[in-house]
């Protein structure tokens, strides 16, 4: 069964990519007294191939996943992808299609599950905007990827 | 250009679904302030289209839509069928693929740009959990959808 | 190289899909006089299956395919399912995500390159309305698939 | 409901794209008698972005959109990588796949519903062919996108 | 780094679904000899659902996985969607899309890398054949999916 | 109906693919005993279309299809889709999505049919690893198209 609130891990990635930062205390606090590992970032691209590099990077320079071993770095990828699935509603691709994204992440890791069996999940957050490369044509996105890692 | 924080509407709506009744009060009055019209509802199930029956259902009970213009209902098909991608990540499919959803789900329409002759636009939020068909097998998702209408 | 216009069998196709009964005059005297073999059908409903039974039934009682070979059911079975993507657009769904269709359908086969050594090739067109299960939600649709047979 | 077959405007739109310069004076003198605004244009390419931006410089040029209004490049947009869709049929990817296009395209705009309040709709037809990137190695492809606007 | 061909999880499971099982002798003794975990199976069926729960039952009976936990469900579940991927390249639908299924199953649980930290993982390898649902009209069709766990 | 295991052209391309050179000679015996024609290669790239181009050129080169007949590559480009459909899983992308293939080939040509009305069959089969670009962080992956030709 799932945390209570308070510990439900998707949730607590969306919050922390979906407030500014002078929002985003108690979520920070929170996820400190938990003691789960997180990062959050920023990116702007048409390709998609920035953004899973920028997660990658982030999570890894903040050590919310070992760069080392690929079952972590398969883990974090596909929480990535699901999220961009999330982000791109129906085709995965920014610059093909002639679109953009401006998007602030965040990655949290911890034990979202009342059993300690369940073990460590990772999920990634994006929100921000997508749209034509051109200021202003463009309107707000949200994706999720939520994995065991 | 997109309105600042309070303005968003992708965001709005998903603070709407992800949040706790007991929490969203500073929302809704948000909203009302605006003079934007939002709704709120719960649909579990290993259909789809009961997913967006009950979205399109609780939209018009609640006139954030018009159920007798095609033009609304488009807006909204299109914005729900979005969201809903968020929600499956990659093949838009539940009890075919041996998986269900538990989600509580918003609809917020506004005007979220500077320039009144952008009008209005929809969004349709989805927050909750995915997974096997047996209780606690299931980790969170989330899903935004946006149009003009 | 593809023959001139005449001899385009998808333009061909979507025509006889298009037009209405009293317009077609001209198309199907056409094909006849190339000795091209077609036919021409209606289906509505909100699965998928029946759309492709409809369109293969046609084909086979028309004999525009020999239903006893394999090779001829699989080269009209992926021009049906080609088809059906054009008038579903992005989702290959209709019931599953609360929409429905009402259809025209032709199946043309014949021999549209210069090159005879191109041989049979096979189109099917589907051209008709898509929305929701409410008369008048509803806009057009096409579907073109073209395989070799 | 829609409107009898003259008003239909994504039959209108295919047959605009599909027909040659010669035989489209009924189509275009039927659409000015509508006062419906439209424009036809051709592309090839192996980048679907050069077909969104063909498409949609010249819906800009030709007054059929507003270019500075997101309401109506969106409403555009989505009616672009539909039709897109029926055009690749599976993976909306050109040469990644190693395949290109030689499109026509139309875009019309109108009140294809008898209901006043249904407002204006957008559609776009694209028409051609697809195949690899030698002459000749192709056959027809076609696609259809609407939506309000 | 991935063993030697011996050791490759995902090479063993599809030849444990490809093989008769007069042939599958030595591929059962070095998974034995390996004390990796395995099971094979047979599926028949129109609908997707039946395909995940055939293969979610034999590897929880054959304690290849432990069916309480959501941690090792998870990981076969994409497991097996990924395999089902390879099975319908394209659509993720056999009944809807009038197409049937006769699969072999293979799920082998192992440590394919040399480092042990990599820990387990998991693969899921179908074999058989597709096709429409009259004897005969089908032709073969593989998938493998691979996950950590 | 198929002919039995050894007229299985799925399964021959997949051993074919499978199979490292040493154990291979069984297989390559009994498809030059049936006559049928076929050909192996590698490749390995982030970019698709360098997979398709490979398949291409060397089932060209060691003349299993013509390529000068658009009807055989058209049947020989759809069996390649198909196979990186099973390569990729969900999304038809490698680069884009940050990530790279090693891929072994085969394409064999024959008659897997008992009815030699059914003609002649193409298979091509993929096997090799998938993952980040950095040696190491790969699984295995594999993928199996037929069409007729």
């Amino acid at each position: 069964m799932l945390k209570q609130a308070k510990g439900r891990i998707g949730r607590n990635a969306v919050l922390l990519a979906l407030l500014e930062e002078e929002e985003e205390g108690k979520i920070t606090a929170h996820l400190d007294n938990l003691q789960w590992r997180y990062c959050k970032g920023k990116v702007g691209s048409m390709e998609l191939q920035k953004i899973v590099a920028s997660v990658e990077t982030a999570a890894k320079r903040n050590n919310v996943v070992n760069g080392e071993l690929y079952r972590e770095m398969h883990a974090l990828y596909h929480a990535v992808v699901e999220a961009v699935q999330g982000v791109t509603r129906g085709q995965v691709e920014l610059g093909d299609l002639m679109r953009t994204v401006g998007l602030r992440f965040a990655v949290v890791r911890g034990n979202p599950y009342e059993n300690s069996k369940e073990g460590e999940w990772i999920a990634v957050a994006l929100y921000g905007t997508i749209g034509a490369p051109i200021r202003g044509l463009e309107h707000e996105t949200i994706g999720l990827g939520i994995n065991h890692i």
